[in-house]
């Protein structure tokens, strides 16, 4: 009697099936791990992902068992991104950045049964192979006679398995800096959701009018998601394999007329350096999403004023699948100068649709949404993670809300900022000092081309700044420079008690530096001088 | 043990909170019924849904109840669409330009327990009144003294009851030009699954960087979704009441600075022809949805030529929510020239996720992508009707696909491109002819500013083409100068065996030309000379 509106489940198979009918020709472009280039089309993807499929079944790989890859961003890896979730099995990707110890850990904890790899991880595959428990049956290197062989023998039609759009799909670990390994498991629903809500205009905007080239990598929160939004739009999608150096990717960019490029600061600043040292320019690039750290209001302005290209500054973390929030100016913002329009797209954004925020203060009150008042940033939606895998509940997730550990402001306009990471806020006097903030002011001065500040301990006021400093190439800058740079930028009592020049700062697997290093380095500093609060 | 995604179930009652949360003093304009302007945020739009749902509850209204609206796109409507649906009450919008016998069935055949309705619809009013059932409990007009003193007493504090995103949320009856009208019930999981699809880059592209404008009626297909994604992305939104003629939307798109329109291509052609007489050029505006009935390539070219604005030619119907596809050039067309790729913009376009498209022949053989076969179009997805409310299963919906009722073709890259109406199909010697493109192949000879094209009966072929023309206003153009302009755009065979001159089309409810009027109306038309196929 009611007729209602069509039952049709949310599934990751309908993603691949929806490119393979109306994307067919459309491109995906990998480089290999060789340098070479392989090109082939939305359809080769599908019907290979489809004897994929089938010879998982064949292997003997079930409905909820983890399959893990070890994988640059490539075609083959794509396949198996839609065969193994497409069969009901989890998709289990691992970052190779990671300590091995901690890669055996995850191979035991996801008890994968099977693991596809890059030959560039050779030596971590024979980590795996002599210290990991041995729930892993195949091993699969990414190559003609691995890879391809498997498929050779069977056939490209095969009817995707239907099932609740509930069901577990694929399964990531944070590369916790602190603790062992914890995996976020997503959902063909959280996947689907995710992939429509990254396709918005006012989020990442990927269309099929893109030509897409993802840097972050597919062993990280599935590269953004990326490769599902791309199929669902049909956008050709280019794919970098291991050469995400700046050569490298201009010379991929510019050679497929990239359109839309996302990944991290670091990967940026690299292509950008690159850029000028060959005086050279960004020639068919629209726009660039910058996430996983803060976008420097420095690398921003780069983009825009070097190479005429719009920066989407997007947060999220693999807990949040990942998109969280996005910065896009409104349009009442127009009216706004230059320089008040980089301080609202050097915030984090907007959140999108599906994901809510508030902010929390120590005791669990919520916080106004004033811009001002500093809180616990808190999410939920359907596509952030309930807990984590195979673990009682977890501290970080209470009342239905995780617990980012990010510290944050959220203004009138639903503009979120983080100002700190929890742990890497510098408590000084009973105060707050935002690391982010103090690395911000200190990377605007010139000559300074990285920039990290972290609380060392102080007998009188529990912490003090330091200020870690990466001169860029050639620069001639001094200490006195910097602290006289940041004097109009920052309160007085926030200004850094030493500065230090360094080589380089210690990045972690997914590209961010990392704070705890930096505390062990310069344990026990001595400051020079101190200017603590009141 | 499994830690998943969230479970959150998708209400429409979510949209408007995330509006209230996150997009508080974002702007919600809307004319009045008097001409005057009525200024609001999101956030004032929440605070009054909530008061109108106290107020419905106190009513008596219940889940699963309909309530109906006859109004014009303005702010108490907007209220209506997130109170009503929000309750689990479903909104019922009515078409106000439905015969009055027709408004009186679809109030009987619902059940409509309220009615909400704007003052210019009083006579309308009388009729449901004395003509209906007697379901309706509540006749609220939507004025100070009906509709607002019914929130007056009521809190601004509301829990919105949460349930199945499967439940019905809104029922709209297709203004059939043959039999009853036909009701399509959308449901949550439905409403915020398009709105997610509409809100895509590649889609209408709905952000919060615009100020967007649905010319589009609320009665109808909820305004293409347009207040629900809106209120998702946080969008200035402007409503533009009843004063949807060239000068009227002029004047408010330039105050309010619109940067998105939404409507149908008569509303457009009134629009240009108004700026052309007055030698205006559209300031702020930068992208026009066309959708309703097929963009003919003038008005795509009129659009990008004389304002410097990019039309979205969109497709759907109210059975699909009604986005179904859309067309936007793929990179590889920016090397084709302006007539190239205007003969893509003209398509209906490519299918947005969730929609899935095949032809199928007379037989129900499913035909290929080639782009020259035409056939019958089928679709289905999660926003599809899987019937008709309150009515047995309807032959248009077999297999589970939706027969649209139009003929098309789908080429390998997936645009659609509607040739015809099954039922406007002009079928001659055996033979197809596309009245359709009859009609653009008409509208592109200057001086013609409407075409329609109708197959009358003829003895030996079955049915041969008439061309009904509008002239356009001081044009001098004859008959003979249109068949000559024709000769060389479409097949001989195909060439109107008359062509007659008109004042006016027919337009029916949805703005859309009445060809079974035009039947009735050249009934017994005796051609001049015949040129039929072979």
């Amino acid at each position: 009697m009611y007729g209602l509106t069509m039952e049709q489940p949310l599934l990751i198979s309908s993603l691949i099936e929806f490119a393979a009918r109306f994307h067919r020709d459309v491109e995906v472009i990998s480089r290999n791990v060789d340098g070479s280039i392989h090109r082939c089309t939305w359809n080769e993807v599908a019907r290979r992902s489809r004897r994929l499929a089938r010879a998982l079944l064949r292997l003997g790989v079930k409905e909820g068992d983890r399959v893990a890859t070890i994988a640059w961003n490539n075609y083959r890896h794509l396949e198996i991104y839609f065969a193994v979730s497409g069969i009901g099995a989890v998709l289990h990707t691992i970052n190779p950045r990671l300590a091995p110890d901690q890669l055996v850990y995850i191979v035991d904890h996801a008890e994968d049964v099977a693991l596809f790899y890059d030959t560039s991880f050779a030596k971590l595959i024979d980590v795996v192979r002599t210290q990991s428990r041995g729930t892993v049956r195949e091993y699969v290197p990414l190559t003609g006679e691995g890879y391809d062989a498997l498929l050779e023998p069977e056939s490209e039609t095969f009817d995707w398995p239907q099932f609740d759009e509930r069901t577990a799909s694929s399964l990531c670990y944070t590369s916790g800096t602190e603790g062992e390994p914890k995996g976020v498991l997503y959902s063909h629903r959280s996947t689907v959701l995710h992939s429509l809500a990254i396709g918005g205009a006012g989020a990442l905007g990927i269309s099929g009018a893109d030509v897409t080239l993802p840097v972050v990598p597919m062993f990280h929160v599935n590269a953004w998601g990326v490769p599902y939004a791309a199929a669902m739009v049909g956008g050709k999608l280019v794919l970098p394999g291991p050469g995400l150096d700046g050569p490298s990717l201009y010379e991929l960019i510019e050679a497929e007329r990239v359109t839309s490029l996302m990944g991290v600061p670091i990967v940026w600043f690299n292509l950008l350096n690159h850029l000028r040292s060959i005086g050279a320019r960004l020639s068919t690039v629209q726009k660039v999403t910058v996430g996983g750290s803060a976008a420097p209001p420095t690398l921003i302005e780069a983009f825009e004023h070097e190479h005429g290209v719009r920066v989407i500054h997007a947060w999220g973390m693999t807990e949040t699948s990942p998109l969280g929030t996005a910065s896009i100016l409104l349009p009442k913002h127009a009216a706004l100068d230059a320089h008040a329009q980089l301080a609202i797209k050097a915030k984090q954004g907007r959140a999108v649709f599906g994901i809510d925020m508030r902010l929390v203060d120590d005791d669990g009150r919520v916080l106004d949404h004033d811009g001002k008042q500093t809180g616990h940033l808190q999410v939920r939606g359907p596509w952030v993670a309930s807990g984590y895998f195979r673990r009682p509940q977890h501290e970080s997730h209470v009342d239905g809300w995780f617990a980012t550990g990010d510290i944050a402001t959220i203004d009138p306009d639903g503009y979120m900022q983080i100002t700190d990471r929890s742990k890497d806020v510098i408590k000084s006097g009973g105060e707050w000092i935002s690391s982010i903030e103090l690395e911000r002011a200190g990377m605007a001065c010139p000559g300074v081309a990285q920039a990290a500040a972290v609380g060392l301990a102080h007998p009188r006021w529990g912490e003090r700044p330091l200020l870690v400093v990466v001169k860029a190439p050639g620069a001639a800058i001094t200490t006195d420079a910097i602290r006289a740079h940041l004097v109009p930028l920052v309160p007085k009592w926030w200004l850094p008690d030493g500065i230090e020049f360094v080589e380089s700062l210690p990045i972690g697997a997914t590209g961010k530096v990392l704070k705890r290093k930096l505390r062990e380095q310069f344990a026990g500093y001595t400051f020079a001088s101190v200017s603590g609060p009141g």
